[in-house]
């Protein structure tokens, strides 16, 4: 296949690359990656082995800077990665392993996401975030910049976190969402609330103060309706999510407040 | 024009490929269809006559598994169909004659779409969905996976049509909606609801429970506010909408009443 | 680099093209222009000088008519744009000076956008609509066909302006905004809908009222919770917001009075 390459861009081996690529300067490629057709590798881009990057991605993107733009860092791509077609992430962002994006995702500058981490199609993240790792961003979740997202958390479709408290304005304040925490479908969380940890806010909720921990929020304006295990019903212990749900996390086939135990730090 | 063209592809006559497109194996184009620039059309599609596919599209998508998956099925595209610009189709659907899309849409594995469907720029289809004939979704709607849609449906912009009841879990269910349905913009549609024939769902609705045959839902929390006729206002009968609107409809120049006796089955 | 050139293309001095970019028949490309990788210049479009526009954006896009259509108007991007990655702008668009968009825009035809406008990324705007100078839509607002928008408008993420009062219909009736309002996250305009100028509606919001100048509304349905002023807490003066940020805007380092004082027809 037929693809340009630029400078000082070293290439692993099993690595294939599809038509009409475009590798610039100071790239590295590990082993056993994939890229595929018309998809752009910046400048200064490093991609760990085994991962796969669909068509017509920009990774690395700079933009109008990319003539006078020198000094940033690098964007490191994490290994075993998925990352759909369309996706652009921008310089400066370090992304953990087995990280995975739909298509169509905007990844802005000078996030940190840690590994295990999933970003729907249509996401849009502003840049400058940190989202811990296992985390699930659903379709077309919108997070404004500064937001601060855990662990194991779960973030559904259209869920919008902004940031600007008094618009429009430069005083920014960040959303915090901790640990194993949901967000159901099409809410709006206001600028420098926290959702504590193993909280949960439901659909088309406007978040307008600080959620509890382990408390439910619904509605607008928002009403505390109790704990989380007020959700269970028939007798079946739903919540907290992290006992009835374990698919693809490291609590996977054994218990998870067995794992808990073993793991100081979750 | 140079593009790239595989193993066992069958192009028809006055068929036009723009710059870059890239076609892969056991492709058939059938006459007078129109693919522009940077198109990649995949492993394994059908396009029926008269078709035009805008620039930058994906058609028959299956991502990183396509140096493995050898066993899945055909993608149809349905004659005299238009799709814009940046849309992308995965493997296993099966689309009607005159369906169009809007731009950068996304159909994920495994729907079955019926003629003269319409889905608009940024809708998010994640598979595994029915839609019938004549349905029409405008801009940004995001269908779950194991959605069920009638005929003669409307979606207007920024609905969601979710699936988990419990989320996170794997126990999806789907929505249902009904032929002449219309939703409108920004309404949320919890997992499971069935909303019945001839239903009108107002703007920013969540709704939470079914919705019956020929009423009126709004707001949040969810209100019946009485029957379709309702909405007619100044004695002018807009509703049901099948007798004020026609345009491109097949009872289009004749009366509803009067199609529907000659077509028993809609 | 390798690029496609059509017919009567006129490039100017110091202007850069990157890898695959496509420029059709009938095109002016003034001085110091950037355009980016596999971008598509269509028939008729004028790019004026100092415009950066990124990879894979299709300028001028007429879709499937692009083999018929030869009276259409001109496309014009002003001088100084910045048009980010996989944005689309149909023909027949007049772009103002200072133009700049997020990624993935889609600008369907016939709109006038005045200077210094800013369009975030997966904005719609779906045509016949009017955009004032210095007005910033950010990501992901839906513009329903037209829709009047004046200078200095703030609309936040996720914002909708319908236009369809009794949908499924074709009289349409589109949102004006005035001068100088502010639209906070996720409010829906219903159509036909007024917002006069200084107004603020909050997040969240269902506008289904004119909204008064210089006044505040919020939820669902619509309350109108008084004078613009009331925002202000602290004994901050934010409000209106003209007072207290003026970074991009004319009167950056003047004061707003001063400015409208010099300024008769703002």
């Amino acid at each position: 296949m037929n693809y340009y390459k630029g400078k000082n861009v070293n290439i692993g081996n099993d690595v294939k690359i599809g038509f009409g690529v475009i590798i610039e300067d100071d790239v590295t490629i590990e082993n056993n990656v994939i890229i595929d057709s018309y998809t752009k590798i910046c400048n200064n881009v490093y991609i760990k082995k085994n991962t796969y990057i669909g068509s017509n991605c920009i990774i690395g993107e700079i933009g109008i800077n990319y003539h006078t733009n020198h000094q940033r860092k690098k964007t490191i791509i994490g290994e075993k990665s998925l990352i759909r077609s369309y996706t652009v992430i921008y310089s400066e962002n370090i992304l953990g392993d087995f990280f995975e994006t739909g298509h169509r995702v905007t990844i802005r500058e000078r996030s940190n996401i840690a590994c295990n981490v999933r970003i729907g199609t249509l996401c849009d993240i502003q840049g400058d975030c940190e989202i811990g790792e296992y985390t699930r961003l659903h379709s077309n979740v919108h997070i404004g910049k500064l937001s601060n997202i855990g662990k194991y958390v779960w973030i559904f479709p259209y869920v919008i976190l902004t940031n600007d408290p008094t618009p429009p304005s430069d005083n920014l304040k960040g959303v915090t969402v901790e640990d194993y925490s949901v967000i159901a479908t099409g809410s709006t969380i206001l600028p420098g609330i926290t959702i504590a940890t193993n909280a949960f806010v439901g659909a088309n909720t406007l978040v307008s103060k600080n959620v509890l921990k382990g408390t439910v929020v619904v509605g607008n304006p928002q009403v505390n309706i109790g704990s989380i295990e007020k959700l269970n019903k028939n007798g079946i212990n739903t919540y907290p999510w992290m006992y009835s749900f374990d698919k693809g996390m490291p609590w996977q086939g054994i218990e998870f407040d067995m794992w808990m135990k073993n793991n100081k730090n979750n």
